[in-house]
């Protein structure tokens, strides 16, 4: 994520918002965010929402997701929003959405997904 | 759907409600709905959900769709609902929630998932 | 299954076949067999295949799957083939096909899906 | 893809394949590839697929894709296979898959998906 140069701007419990600036790293020619990096952030902020509900013992895994690219991603910035849909002691079932957000704050669903997440105990605990 | 015993029992822009009672037919031997008629029901909410947005010559096909059960389909009947996320000429995208309804009316998240379709115009129109 | 008509064809470690002959019960006007039934099929012939790699005391429950409605499903009768791609003590994951198949044996892939699911210990065991 | 490494090694009709050195960027404290890499080249090589089968007014652009991660993206470098399942003038299917290769050659599928694309003719044109 920092690779990307994505930052957490929401942390609740069972909801996590993630920021990308749309910079040129991450934009193809025509500005708008490549579909891997908009993936990322959308797969990240349901791992992290889904991390939310458990003890500092547990880490999760996705197990997969599923993403439909609605339109362009373009903006200012995007972002994604994960929602945690059913948590679970063993599987953890999210929503994922990101939006395209202007510099004036006009938002656009640009992705929108759903993702199985395993919980598994950290190594060594 | 007329088969599984399902019906209608909303239709508004964008959204569409179908209920199918826990017949047997439906259930397995522990009384909860089938998998297979819980996807059925989500995937022609989807369905139907779409074609209220177009005119009368379109028709909707099912591309895809991604379903999670989340827990076992029980109750009195179940809920499905097929909203529209993205409309659009070509390919419209739609969530798709099933709800376990008990005879008291409390409702229990059974299914969460995702759909592509694609308008085609009725043949010989 | 009974109820759609369907029966296992091939039972092999890690791979099973359910064939669904095209009854007017499973089809629609245009004597394509319904998406629904399709579907349901698929998810059974995945389950199975999943469940020939476990021992007797294990259930498998289906997580979630996705599925590509290619061409109508059409034909003297379908035929799907889930096959493991990935064992595992917990989660498994399964290709799925779907064939229409006709009298003359000719056939085309109608479907195509990709499944998760959960291996249980059986209640009581 | 510049940005992230990667390189086509294969192009064929209706088959593509990228491979991804597991250099640091790409890599997390483990040495595992990060999901958002692995994702990011399944997806491109699916469409780099998709294009082999289409005129050069074509551009095709992803729909949706549901990709289940199989297991820790390790070895030397990923391979990203994208095979046609079925084209289409307005929508191709993909197969999606990718390898854990080792320096000697050992493989393992760590990721496997599967892709919508639609067709588009470049503006313009």
């Amino acid at each position: 994520m920092t690779h990307l140069g994505a930052r957490l701007t929401h942390i609740g419990p069972g909801r996590v918002h993630i920021v990308l600036p749309a910079r040129p790293e991450v934009t193809q020619q025509h500005g708008y965010v490549h579909a891997g990096a908009t993936s990322a952030i959308a797969d990240s902020a349901g791992g992290y929402a889904a991390l939310t509900l458990f003890d500092e013992d547990s880490e999760v895994r996705t197990v997969e997701y599923k993403i439909n690219l609605l339109a362009p991603a373009g903006g200012d910035h995007l972002e994604a929003i994960g929602t945690v849909l059913k948590p679970g002691r063993t599987l953890t079932v999210c929503q994922l959405e990101v939006y395209g957000v202007q510099g004036d704050g006009a938002r656009k669903l640009v992705a929108n997904g759903q993702q199985t997440l395993i919980r598994v105990v950290r190594p060594g605990q």
